[in-house]
């Protein structure tokens, strides 16, 4: 692919005139003492714009939808923002009215301490329903953030971690390219592993072909000149085309955030809703490229997964078949274990496919492997019928720890592709959970 | 309850006029020598009824359906059958024109065997999936399970045990009743473990409120005296409410097969399509039972299962959203993994229900627990809000191997049931498969 993109280092603070900053202020309640210092994970962060942003949202569809959404959709219909408050470790849903209460406060808190207008402050939670935040320990962790913000690449590093819930590793990009003769930036980080297979939307309305369901949390920064509903309507497409379209358990969240500010300080001829012009598509590619990288990595950080597998699914009579088709095989219990197997078992693919509500006739299922984005496949099945690839060569296909699975189903052109996990047992392990603790994880 | 039933033992063979046999043919090809005197795990039942039988069939409705299945599905339409031939160790599914030759071969080879008419043989297979059956195996089987056929318990065993596959435990029942001064008898045997979410019909259409997916075989006898009509529909009746009510990993099968012979030779006065009286009630429920137990016992027997949990939906707007909802919670890995680990954790519980289709308003959902069956339950969660059960309570209450969770949506008076499964290590273990056994086990 001929990038019009760079990728550079810095994530959120690549892009001119952003600061980030993550502290710890034990919003898990673990009683061990406050500051960042006592090497607890940090829980509190904070991404802010020294000069007013278009902002653009994406959120869960879930009917159980935390309070921090509840602000977030409500704030993202102005059009502009300033900053994003964001807690891990209690996702403030199912906390009912205090919830909300909460959630308010601490955008307000956020706005009195960074002296910004009532309005341009968002907020982002993931971590334990239906336990009410301990404010106290937010508002202290609100000031900290305000007091460590700062534009180095530690600033950013911090601001990642205090995200992070099961995550074992940070998730963040930044990317480069030219608007004309101006630099532009765009940086983005995100956290998620588990309770992951988001469909979010800005309407409210799920989006057609979801059959649904994580807690994701994404953060983008950029210092294009854009305006607000250009840029929710390339987000919209970006988020489409990656958050999604993956799927670590098929279980959709209350929490489910993408959030993008563009400050303007790059200086670029402002891209508008009828720029139909070759900066806006290489706006469109860097951002959709961020969204995809990041949601790639949410995959492969996915609990207890071993394999990332990238679901491909051709001539469907419908793009809602071949979506409904890539899910039922993404979500297949038994599919997934033989993934972790390294078993290449067409039957159970098959018999996933059989009962999807997408239309299937045996007789043209075509099932095979290729390395992870090559188009040299090995087909396992033709037509409905093995071939003669050897039961050796099929393993060989399904060993790698990413490999693209293809499915055409011969009955029309619509595709849908579909970023999925195996299942292992240390993803029960993780899951079945420390009974000692109460308090549900999951938002 | 009231019974007008008791169960008794003989499983198949305790309705008059029915033998059975289970013999070793090595549909494997384990290559380990010949004959049920070898150690091996039988793998070829016969059924037979001694008189001609009505009969009723109900089937997957999996788009990817086996050769045994289309074979059967023709041969109920007739009405009437005499026996029933079924393998384990090879589903005889997408096999193509070949498969649908074999299916037809063992039924017409048993009808020769039997000496019975054409069309009067039935067939189930369950097993590796896209591998064609060893006819000569198959064929040697046949014409020994005829040699070995007789109405002993033993009998009845060793079909039993001919047609698991990952089951651990062999899965029966007998019940007896009286209909007018005669006594009746239903028995009934089944399989199933993994790839469990049957979602059977006797049309061919997905049943409404079905989003599906098991092999699971089951075979009832009856002496009853009833009309294939009456049969057919009392035994929708009863899968509708029994195997179409359970899952144990969400993956329905292409296999999936419940069928049932009545020979009439209890000599009661004939159910018929106008009886509305007496015994046409107590027939259907005897059969209800024999179905509703058997169903259990394939969700107890699931693979790697710890937990069997019946969720019970209340409250919803209608019996699709209250099926639905059942359905999201049941087959959730966050909500599954939960009850493996004891963890009466609600937060994940109402995620699933925010992410199913069904109409949900968090602020209505009451989430508790009781002991199987019982009335007094323990709410965690009313109108959306914690109660003042404390945790430990919780723990104790989804402690116990057999739970029910109830579920109040307050929105409606529609209900739904469904028996589902913890999700383990053991079940990935399971299922991920010994890569060194070429061939899709499954169907």
């Amino acid at each position: 692919m001929n990038r019009s993109f760079k990728e550079i280092s810095g994530s959120v603070v690549a892009p001119r005139g952003f600061l980030a900053s993550g502290v710890f202020c034990d919003i898990k309640r673990l009683g061990t003492g406050k500051g960042s210092d006592k090497g607890q994970k940090r829980d509190l962060a904070l991404i802010v714009s020294e000069a007013p942003a278009t902002v653009a949202g994406m959120f869960t569809t879930n009917q159980i939808c935390a309070a921090p959404v509840k602000v977030c959709v409500e704030r993202v219909k102005m059009g502009t923002a300033r900053a994003v408050v964001i807690n891990s470790g209690n996702a403030n849903a199912c906390t009912g009215k205090q919830g909300l209460r909460d959630a308010q406060e601490m955008v307000r808190y956020a706005e009195r301490a960074l002296n910004f207008p009532k309005g341009s402050v968002l907020v982002g939670s993931t971590g334990r329903i239906g336990v009410t935040l301990p404010m106290d320990n937010v508002r202290a962790g609100i000031i900290e953030a305000c007091v460590e913000l700062g534009s180095t690449h530690e600033h950013a590093a911090h601001a990642v971690e205090a995200i992070m819930t099961s995550d074992t590793r940070p998730k963040h990009i930044a990317v480069e390219f030219k608007l004309g003769s101006k630099t532009v930036r765009i940086g983005g980080i995100c956290k998620g592993a588990g309770m992951i297979q988001p469909g979010m939307s800005d309407t409210g309305a799920r989006p057609a072909a979801m059959p649904l369901h994580a807690t994701m949390l994404c953060f983008i920064t950029t210092d294009a000149v854009i305006e607000a509903k250009v840029l929710q309507s390339a987000l919209r497409e970006a988020v489409a085309q990656s958050f999604n379209r993956i799927t670590v358990d098929g279980d959709m969240s209350t929490n489910d955030t993408v959030l993008v500010l563009a400050n303007g300080l790059a200086g670029n001829k402002n891209i508008q809703h009828s720029t139909f012009n070759t900066q806006r598509r290489i706006f469109l590619s860097a951002l959709n490229h961020v969204c995809l990288e990041l949601a790639k990595m949410i995959v492969r950080d996915g609990e207890g997964v071993h394999r990332v597998v990238t679901v491909r699914v051709n001539g469907a009579k419908t793009v809602a078949d071949a979506d409904a088709a890539a899910r039922a095989v993404a979500n297949s219990p038994l599919v997934k274990t033989s993934w972790h197997g390294g078993d290449p078992n067409w039957g159970r693919i098959i018999d996933a496919l059989g009962y999807s509500p997408a239309k299937i006739v045996e007789e043209k299922v075509d099932i095979g492997y290729s390395t992870a984005n090559s188009k040299t496949i090995l087909w396992s099945l033709k037509r409905g019928q093995p071939t003669k690839a050897t039961f050796r060569q099929l393993c060989a296909a399904v060993a790698p720890k990413e490999f693209d699975l293809h499915i055409n189903l011969n009955l029309g052109k619509a595709g849908a592709v579909i970023y999925a996990a195996d299942l292992t047992e240390e993803y029960v392990d993780f899951n079945k959970g420390d009974v000692g603790d109460p308090g549900s994880l999951g938002g």
